[in-house]
């Protein structure tokens, strides 16, 4: 934002990207021909529609990642250290890295997934688990802090192959909270972001992990020059862990920790979705055919949720609200079907496996208890149904979105932006939308089922005058904010905090 | 301690300490006589300790609690609004309150215990529980509320009785949160102080609660002047809390919050243990014979915990971290012993006899696989056996405190105030006691079972003169912080804050 840098090619900027999942996965087909396609998820998604965007007077991108197939071994093996441009897909150059398969099971499986995960939300039963064991300590040491060397050594070797003295460097998430300051010491006047996609939780929750390994943790993010969050309340969180388990200075009105004779800013800015590819791939044949299903189909009033079958999104409460809400209002009985999406998640994992099986069984306790032949009052799909999310998402009158803990929830806000019958949101105030969208929905406690049943209530017999403002009110919001945006919000904050860097 | 308050009777300041359990309980044998009998628990045994050593020309004390027995709720009735006064026992006058079992048992059985304990102890497993339904928000509104209500209006009518325009009340724990507010907008001039004896955790960890509990009961806590804490890290948790739930000023430097016109101080300071007492029960005839049979079955090296069964307390993972040890350290096999004694607790509520279980399984499982015929590697007592809790005091080489979350905990300080073998603490870093206690025992993270097994290992193989140095170092420090010093301290904080009251 401090003038353009230029027209030269040599005045770009480096701009190296670092996430665990990369835009692209390839695969060797049956007729032995190697084929590409896009990878899911929001942060993919947002940087998908991004990266691409950034002025290219300006910046010169990559993206790393980490190798997800064999056949995206065999590609990161063929090309070494450059990087593959796949034009039709990613419209930027990619560099996937080849991990051993058993360095990166202790990586993501043992330690990023579930260890981090369940901190940062919150999940763990502390009175029985985590235990932390020789396995445990094993997957950090060898798993995680060796995958997060190799990362870092890549983004080194990006940046000398680019040139410029102050590249820029955004980590994405939990996967490698190491690498800013890997490559801080080796690269002194990078400039270092990182954003951190799930709830940054207060001090205490960190204290689960043993001192060394949440001191490095630490040490690593405060690498950056600025590490982001979707909220101001994992922004505020993550300066109170830095002052109480480091013992560090920080200043809450500036948002900054001091550390030696350095400063690191914590910022928030929500991520969001962009509106006009959902609606593009809403407009898609078979989206239109499945909503034509649900419309022939639907009763009265539709609750719909779309989640991974994850413990953070309270699938399970979320039912035993609707059982309640039924139970309460006898009147209902007929006239309302709750929709679930449920695309299974790390069925390896054992508290996810439990979790799937908790929620079919309250669902069958609570179709037996109030349904009929001719009336099943929740419809569970335990599947991946991209169509069918988009299909429901335009055609419920209430979302609900009911998370124990989420760092954002792209789902209320692919709702909002896509719903066409003036649908309510219900959401939960630990997700990270909801400082966002809070005022324009009904907010709920993800504990108290009562409440959540009083909310479903409420968002099916709001009246229309009132329906249409809140949705109008929560989609502009939605539109306003787009991934583009932010993007450029994250790298302006970056220069703001540490200067445009001295010219290359 | 701004001069003596006069020698004069009317002089005296009404005290009205309260606290759930009272200092004696009243059965009726089957002789059909009333029998009174001493209560145990930590609080109790040091307020026994204290309140007979207060000033008597200073303080008019009364304690008031709830009556829980059956012969307790008839020597209610007899007495009305009047103070028994069991010279033997107590030397105190005592109220007991009669409360409707039922009412007593939402507010106890349903909200107090598991609710507010598992909350401020940070064991609810948040995927699954709790599920806060219409028996919740009952056991809070028809239980917890009446209660603390009935509480306050007896604290009312003893200050009125007492006369004195500025009494003193002091509430004891978790039971009574909403008390001081109550107190506070009947008597405007009373000096409140609140010592919460159980950990007080971080916002995030309220937010469990419908927003409008949550409210209540930190604003039923700021009609105080003073809540007190065993730590620094309680009182500054309470501080964010009312900072981050209910949007007050706070100042973490003088350790205030503002509310209105008003200023509530958070404060520190850890209770103790009566060494003088602990030494005269422990020269019981009964401990006598406990401790030499110890001596006379004991390995080389005795491991000891003593703990009810409280999910809280950690116990299947200390197992699991000594099964470590043995595996780790095989020439230790037949040469140590753990004695675990464990009165059970609270088996009316399931996840308590769940956890009992475990513990069983897990002991079951250790032994099975490095104990035989001649050696059982672990010695499980599951029973209340206090002769054999302070001769194992006496004789342990380790005592085992690891407790995933513990407001102080005194059986750390009970240990080192009795062991006679230069015996070492291994102590949790999420105990309070481990503020004062920690630089002189071997602290360890309650989650690392391999940190704890590394941990008893040294506790067994320091050498004499360092183990000696430690073990005389803390209980100095023990002896140093007895419950008296710990009462006038409280009181003494309260007039700073509040001054001494205009005379009577």
């Amino acid at each position: 934002m401090d003038g353009p840098g230029g027209e030269a090619a040599d005045a770009r900027v480096p701009l190296v990207v670092v996430s665990h999942r990369g835009p692209v996965r390839f695969e060797r087909g049956d007729d032995g021909r190697r084929r590409v396609q896009r990878s899911g998820g929001g942060l993919v998604t947002a940087l998908l529609a991004t990266l691409p965007a950034l002025d290219p007077t300006r910046y010169d991108p990559v993206w790393l990642c980490a190798a997800a197939t064999d056949e995206d071994r065999a590609v990161a093996a063929e090309h070494g250290p450059e990087a593959v441009t796949v034009e039709e897909v990613a419209e930027c150059p990619v560099r996937m890295l080849a991990i051993d398969p058993d360095e990166h099971d202790r990586f993501y499986a043992s330690f990023s997934n579930p260890m981090l995960w369940f901190i940062q939300h919150g999940l763990w039963g502390l009175a029985t688990e985590p235990v932390i064991g020789r396995a445990e300590h094993d997957a950090y040491r060898e798993g995680y802090v060796p995958v997060n060397r190799r990362v870092a050594d890549a983004v080194h070797d990006e940046c000398e192959q680019r040139g410029g003295a102050s590249p820029i460097v955004m980590v994405h998430d939990y996967h490698f909270y190491l690498v800013p300051g890997l490559v801080r010491s080796v690269f002194p006047h990078a400039r270092l972001h990182t954003f951190v996609h799930i709830p940054w939780p207060q001090a205490d929750a960190w204290r689960v992990l043993p001192a060394e390994i949440r001191g490095a943790l630490l040490h690593g993010l405060l690498g950056n020059d600025v590490v982001g969050f979707h909220t101001h309340r994992y922004a505020r969180n993550f300066l109170l862990s830095c002052q109480e388990l480091l013992d560090l200075p920080i200043d809450l009105g500036e948002m900054v920790v001091r550390i030696g004779d350095r400063e690191v800013a914590a910022t928030w800015s929500p991520l969001s979705v962009d509106v006009e590819s959902l609606q593009a791939q809403a407009a898609d044949t078979h989206v239109v055919d499945r909503r034509r299903e649900l419309r022939d189909d639907r009763r009265e009033h539709l609750v719909v949720r779309v989640d991974r079958s994850d413990p953070s999104k309270n699938i399970v409460r979320g039912f035993l609200a609707y059982d309640l809400l039924l139970e309460q209002h006898p009147e209902l009985a007929g006239r309302v079907t709750f929709l679930a999406l449920v695309p299974p998640s790390r069925q390896d994992v054992p508290q996810y496996a439990r979790y799937l099986l908790d929620v079919r069984e309250t669902v069958e306790a609570v179709n037996a208890r109030h349904g009929g032949e001719r009336w099943q009052p929740i419809d569970l799909r335990v599947e991946e149904n991209l169509p069918l999310a988009l299909a429901a998402y335009q055609e419920y009158d209430a979302l609900m979105v009911n998370s124990v803990a989420d760092g954002l929830n792209l789902v209320a806000k692919e709702g909002v932006a896509l719903n066409e019958r003036d649908g309510m949101l219900v959401l939960s105030e630990n997700a990270g939308a909801y400082d966002e969208l809070g005022a324009f929905s009904i907010g709920v406690n993800p504990f108290d089922i009562v409440q959540q049943a009083d909310a479903i209530h409420e968002a099916l017999t709001t009246d229309g005058e009132r329906r249409h403002d809140l949705h109008v009110t929560a989609r502009q919001m939605v539109e306003h904010n787009d991934p583009a945006r932010w993007l450029q919000q994250q790298l302006d904050t970056l220069e703001r905090h540490v200067g445009a860097g001295p010219p290359v």
